[in-house]
Order: structure tokens, then sequence, then C-alpha cells
């Protein structure tokens, strides 16, 4: 044995850092001692054929680690696949391999598709720390990636997971850019779609900061967690799905990356397009349309950002044979009357099923995608939106939801939640304006995505006129005591809705 | 009480992040789940005067932590000054003010001083997460700093800390750019600079990736944690001190910034510049001297790169009033015959005590730093090396340490380490090399600088010839294990010391 080597049994931490794998020491553990490992050492832990790099973390004064245990946490536990006493060996992680990419990138060189390809592989064996994913990200920011390096990187991302083949024939899909409150339209498109004859195999995320994503609106009414052969399966039946693609292991650098991205928030039409991109093609997509809606709150904030974002988009497209079209659309206020899981799946229902309460900026804005995709697809362009409302207005679509949802593991109603609290308003006038943001904050107070009925349900929306004390939002909550926070926070501060002068 | 601000009492989780506040919740603690918490949020935490901004950990499978407590990890219980049961508020944290700042230099803005001091305070304050800190520090590399941006964030950093004052007439320092192991100069060239009749009130770090920094090596012959005060009145009676400057909050954001940016490891002039220049403006130095050794393992590995950065500091040292001379020296080989804090010791009082044994690299390179300072700060240049050679020859210079160390508190001489393994060369010829790095390693497994008199005593030095058989050099370690344990790792893979042809 070397000195470079040492076996440690292991325990679970249980402690989430978030993908971040950390591995904790005690402070007296001899091999801490022997190997000079100290807090935020860098460690190489293998543990039968698999292996991780995780930071260290020394425990000082806690009793629930003994000196002749390493424990994990939860990301590093999983990924080693490890079990209770497991015996893993731990060695000083020699610097990445990418780690010369890396630096060249932060020196402003241009990088290949080599050098791309490395520090993906990185990012996947878990071999780069979150500061050296930090650099990577910063490297990148505004615009240092070039066309021809966002084409590599979206390469890389794409060959380094899964990649899902549909055979011949077109495979549609679609994408939003920033998320707008509400703006659940991808369940009514795919409906369409699929009623329309296409195949469209569509993948969607949980929230990650917002109230609902597209997999937790789906699941209070079907099953999202699907297995490949299963999705297979269902798309083969019924020409569409609606699936979670968590865990389909398409593009997964993409998610590693994104747990970076998103609290550091810097700008990048490369990395974005790269993100988004490489998860179309991983998942078989020939044709892709975006929904992209600008805004001062949306993520793409005026319209000289949306041209720069589309042009980034198209090349990479057709550099990596994907057919797009880009949809801008109104960023400036929610969609729907619902915000939370259940409430956004009401609002999905009564626009499938054409209630005459239905949601109409919701229906128009699904007939809008719904229609730029067909018209993407077929020849004689132009007649897609006409297509799509026949469809929609037939019940056609909502029979094929509902065959999707059966095709998954079987349908069932969105629930309400059991507690509400109506908020009124404070003075008459217009509605002048919502504050996503709050709203959204709100949502999430009260419980969603979590609790899956919990959210905001909207009485009003810009433009409306209002009576002092009429009710204009309801939260609902699945416990009192979440109730009560969200209106406490409701209350505290400037009001969501914004109410002008009496017209 | 509105929705954003909640209480919960305080345990010390005795985990040890390395100066990153952490604050560890139960995933069933009502807090997390009101304010939708979740693993990475960054909270602000506030107890008594105090906050911070700590990065969550949620508790999912241990028992340590009950969900009615929140825990926090050494460096925000320290911060934070808490004791246990000490009732603290909790609340989603701001964005920091600097943000927009640092996204202006991550997409290539010049800042201005407002600019720097805003990144400084956040950075101070700790309102800035780890990756904030990554994306600051990646922004910075290469060349992105310009002078006037390097001249803006050495006064930031300068001024954000405390300064010594030391009142009229000239105030020495001395600086080594990038650590040799065993380059031990500067108790030398305190000794002689002191002994000539300047002040030099130095202050130094301790290791933090080598074997031995100059504060673990002058600790084991004196007291080197010294309050201000202390340290004041030693300067006063004998016109220097060598104590650890780590505790007097000089320029405190630099240690922040190096937490950071030792892992990243990118070269960047500006930072290098601002780091050393804020630190020595903050001691109240006048006139500063940097040791900059160049060979292809040290921190500077050209002489391009060499002139590029002297380039840097004058124009930064000129900008803030500082006297600055840059003497250029060999660095390609390991310097004296000790490494670890106990055996340079040794070989500093060697020298200082003109022993026939000392080692005369280790001398030389002392002397010349010593008469580089003393032509910094004298009219009549160039007599400074031969005036620091009489005041060492004389025995002035033994005197003047001896008296410094009393004052600090009492000199005691340095032990030896109780267990020795004597490593042979396995072939004869001469030594064409020693690989610092790997002379390091075995220092540091040997428990260097943790154990004082742990390290590597070295027999042999490049050019040196040997014979099969004979010593090269030594491992000394003061338990039977970390010898073992260092041994080992010595035997793996390739000599320390390579053995050229028989001459």
């Amino acid at each position: 044995m070397s000195g470079d080597v040492h076996s440690i049994p292991l325990i679970r931490a249980g402690i989430d850092t978030y993908r971040q794998p950390v591995v904790y020491m005690h402070e007296d553990c001899h091999l801490c001692r022997a190997e000079g490992f100290t807090s935020l050492t860098r460690i190489h832990i293998r543990l039968r054929d698999r292996s991780i790099v995780a930071s260290l973390n020394v425990i000082t004064g806690a009793d629930w680690l003994s000196p002749d245990r390493a424990a994990l946490s939860d990301a590093a536990w999983t990924i080693l696949g490890a079990r209770d006493g497991d015996l893993a060996s731990f060695s000083h992680a020699e610097p990445p391999g990418s780690a010369s990419a890396i630096r060249a990138k932060v020196y402003g060189k241009r990088l290949g598709d080599d050098e791309f390809k490395s520090i993906i592989g990185d990012v996947l064996a878990y071999r780069l720390s979150d500061l050296d994913l930090a650099a990577f990200v910063t490297s990148c920011a505004g615009d240092r990636l070039d066309i021809e390096e966002t084409i590599a990187l979206t390469r890389a991302m794409q060959q380094a997971g899964q990649t899902l083949e549909w055979g011949k024939g077109l495979v549609l899909d679609k994408h939003c850019v920033g998320g707008l409150p509400g703006n659940r339209t991808t369940p009514i498109v795919v409906a369409i779609v699929a009623a329309s004859g296409y195949r469209i195999p569509k993948t969607s995320s949980r929230a990650i900061t917002s109230p609902a994503g597209t997999a937790d609106t789906m699941e209070v009414m079907t099953p999202v967690a699907l297995k490949i052969a299963d999705m297979r399966r269902v798309v083969e039946a019924e020409g569409g799905c609606l699936v979670w693609g968590g865990g389909l292991d398409l593009s997964p650098a993409d998610d590693l990356l994104i747990r970076i991205e998103r609290p550091l928030d810097f700008d990048s039409d490369g990395q974005l397009a790269a993100s988004v991109l490489s998860k179309k093609a991983a998942a078989g997509s020939t044709h892709v349309l975006i929904d992209m809606p600008v805004g001062p709150t949306a993520k793409v904030r005026s319209v000289e950002a949306a041209q720069s974002l589309s042009a980034r988009l198209e090349a990479v497209a057709e550099a990596i044979g994907l057919g797009l079209h880009i949809h801008q659309s109104d960023g400036s206020a929610p969609v729907g009357r619902g915000i939370g899981p259940a409430l956004e799946a009401h609002d999905v229902l009564k626009v499938l099923r054409c209630s005459p309460d239905a949601p109409l900026d919701l229906r128009d804005r699904a007939l809008d995608l719904a229609g730029a995709l067909l018209d993407l697809a077929e020849d004689d362009r132009g007649k897609g939106r006409q297509h799509a409302a026949e469809l929609l207005g037939s019940a056609t679509a909502e029979a094929k939801f509902l065959a999707i949802c059966e095709a998954q593991g079987g349908f069932s109603e969105p629930q309400i939640a059991p507690y509400h609290a109506v908020e009124t308003a404070t003075t008459g006038g217009t509605i002048a304006s919502i504050d996503n943001r709050r709203i959204a904050r709100i949502a999430k107070l009260a419980g969603a995505p979590g609790r899956k009925t919990a959210g905001v349900l909207l009485h009003k929306r810009p433009g409306d006129t209002v009576e002092r004390g009429e009710p204009v939002y309801e939260i609902h909550a699945e416990t009192s005591g979440e109730l009560d926070w969200a209106r406490d926070y409701a209350r505290s501060g400037p009001s969501a809705l914004h109410i002008g002068e009496e017209p």
C-alpha cells in the first residue's frame, strides 16, 4: 500500500448539500492527520467501481461521527451507491483534467470541441468543485462564448448523457425561455399537437425556484416519473406524453451546471442556448418551438435582447440539425388564474374542456404556440392556429389529453386545498399591474410546489376594475400554519396587486 | 410580526467548513417549510447586534439536530459570537448590494473606487456566497484588472480593516511572492535591519498549503500571537518584531479572498498586487522589499512574468505612497536544509550564530535581501549588503534576534523530533534536481506544520555527489505512525531527489 490511498468505513451523514458531494471526517481521524486533509481539501473517494471527488468538512465538536469513520452528504452517498459500513478508499484528488481548459477560458481564450468535452466529462464525474464550476460559468458569461463555442458546448452536453431515438419522421417539442407564473401552456399544446397526428414526446422539469413546473402540475393529474421504456410505450400509443425529464439522464451536465448558474444568475446567451438545445437534441426532437416571453420582469427584458438570443439559438439549432421557430410573446403579467400545481391544472382542464370560465389568455397563448408548432412541421404554413383551434373546440384535444394520462398510469381530477384566505381590495380602482415576484412568493409560502393544492388564485387581472372590499385573490393552503405565514407576508409591505385611480 | 423574520434557538454544529458560514436546519423545521428554505438558500441570521448571511444545509436523516433548533458551522458561530440556546432571527437574504458591481466586472466593465469599496464591504460582512466570491475572483483573473482598478482595489482592501500607525520616520517591511520550501530568510532579515537601527515591525502568516510559514517557524522559538499593543511595545523597544499577522485585522478582506483564490489558483497580477500591498500599507510600512523568486516551479515562472508583475507592483506602490524595491532571486530549488517549523528554525539560528555548518544559500539570500532593504532606506545606496554582513558577522544581528524574542515573551531553543527515518540513495551520481512539491508533501505527511518538529532534513542539494546507500535526507516525525505514512509515500513513486549519471 502506498502512502496515498487509505480505507475507512462510511456512514450516511443525513445532510442535504444540494448535489454538492461533501465528506465529513473527525479532526482526530488518523487519515486526516496522516494525509494532511483539512477543511475543503478535495478528496478522491473510491467505492467498488464508482468514485467521486468530495470537499472535506472537518468535525470539530460533535459526537455523531467517531474518528474511525467518514460520513457522506446525501449527494455523495447516492452517487457512490454507498451502504452503511462500506469500506471506501480515500486519497488526495488529482487536479481535474479539464483545469487547463477552464483556466484558458478564464483568461479569455476560445475553446474547441475537445476542451468542452473534457470540461463536461469532469462536470459529470463530479471532479470539479463548486468554485471550479462557478469559474467556468463566469468565464462564459455575457457574450464570452462565440457561436462556434456555443455549438461545441451544446454538442458536448448533448452527447454526455442518454439520447432518445424515435425512428424516422418528425418529432416536435416546445420550450419556454422565461417562466411567468401560471404560464402552463405545455399540457394544452401537447394535447393539440398529438391530436393532430404528430409525435411530441414532451419531457418537463419540476419547479426549482417557481411555485410550479409543468411536471409538478401534470403530477396532480397523472404519474410523470416514467422510465424511458414506459415513456416510449405512451408515445407509440398516443403520439405524445407529458413526463418528468429529471430521471431520464438527458443532457445531465445541464442539471449540474444549472445548480451553479441559477444562484449566480449571469445572463449568457451561449449557456442558455446550449442548455435548452442540448436537452432537446438529446430527447430526439427534430423541430422545436421556443416560447420567448419578453417583458420587464421576464427572463428576456427587451426586444433587442430577444433578437440577440434568437440569432444564437437559430445558429446552434441549424448546426446540430434541429428545426427551430421562436415565438415572441407578451411577458408583462402572469397567465391564467391559478398559481401552484393543482390550481394551474384546473386552468389547463378548463381550457381543454372549453369551460365558459376558462382563462382566455391561457387559451390564446396555447393556441398561438400549438399553431406555430404545426406551422413549423407542415409545408403549407399559416393554417396551424386555425387547425389547433378546431382540435381544441371539438374536444379532440381533451380526449387526447385524457388518453395520454391514461397511458401514463391513469387520470385524476386535481383537488382543492382545504384552507383558503380571501384577500380584498383596500381601495377601489383599476388593477394597474401584478407583481409577479410577490405573487410567486406568496404561493410558495402557502406551500407550493411541495403541497400540491397550495398556491394563489387570482380573481382580478390587469385592466379589471375593483371595488373596495371586493376579493382580488385567494391564498390556498393545506395547513392553517402555512396559510397564516403566507397571509402574514401578503399583508406586510405593498400589495401584490397594484390598484390605480378610479377610472 | 411580518412573514419574513422568525426566531429559533441556536446550537453549535461543531463542523469546520473553513470560514464559510453554513447553517443546518432539519427538514421538518417549521421555519424551513414556512419560508421555503431549501438546501443552499442564502439565509440572513441576526443575533443581537451582529448578522451574517449563511448557506443552508438541510438535515435529512440525522438525529443530532431537532426540528426546533438551527445549528451553525464553526465560522458562523464565531462570527455571530453565539452561545448555546441564543435566539436568532432568520430571514431570506436580500441580494448583496455589490451584486451589480460584480455582474458589471463579469461582463468586462471597468470598476471605480466606490464599486470596489462596495464589493470589499460585502466580502467582510459575509454577504457574498462562495459562488459570488469565485465569480469576482474569476472576473479579475489574468489581466482583467487594469492599473487604476488595481489601485482602487488595493485602497478598498487597505481601508477596510485596522491600520497601524508608527509615527514619523521610515518603517521597513519585506514580502516573498512565491514560497520555496525552506526559504526562511525573514527572521534573519528582520534581525539585521533592526540591528542597523531601522524599524521593521514584521507581521507574517502561518502555513496554508506549505509545510511551514514564518509565523510557524518563529513560534517554536518565541510567542507570536501578540496583540497590537504588545507588538507596539516590542517594536518601540527593539526596532523590530516577528509576529503572526492573522489576529491583527490588517486588510482582513485579503484573508477572505485568499480562501477562494488559492483553490482556483488563477494568476492575476492585479489581485496579487492588491493582496500584498494592501497588507503592507495597513501595517503602516513606508518601504517594502519584495523577494521574487523566479523559476519553473516557483509562483513566478519566467523573466517576462516577473517584469509584468513588477511593473504592476511599482505602479500601485507609487499611487498609495509606498517605497518599493523588487529583488529577483533564483527560484529553482529549496533553500537551506530543514523543511518544517523547527527544522527551519535550526537553519535560521545557525546562520545567525555563524555556525560552521550554517546553510550558505540561506545566509546569502538573507544578506542579499537585508542589503537591498538597507539600500532602499538609505541615501548612499550600494553599501547595504556589506553593512548587513558586518551586522551578521559581529553577532549583532543574533543579539538583536534574541532581544526581539525576549521582548515577545522569551526565547526557547527549537527541539528535535523523536522519530527519524533516513532515506538513502538507490544509486550513485550527482543530485540533478529536487522535486519541491514532493519534498513539501513528505514534510506535511510527517506532521508539519501542526507537529512543530516534524518535516524533512536534506543532506544533499543539487550539484552534490552521492554514493549508493549514502543518506540523502531524513524524515522527522513526532509519532511512529506519521513517520510510517510519510516514508510509505516517499518510497512510492519516483524519488524526491533526482540523481543523474556518475560524473
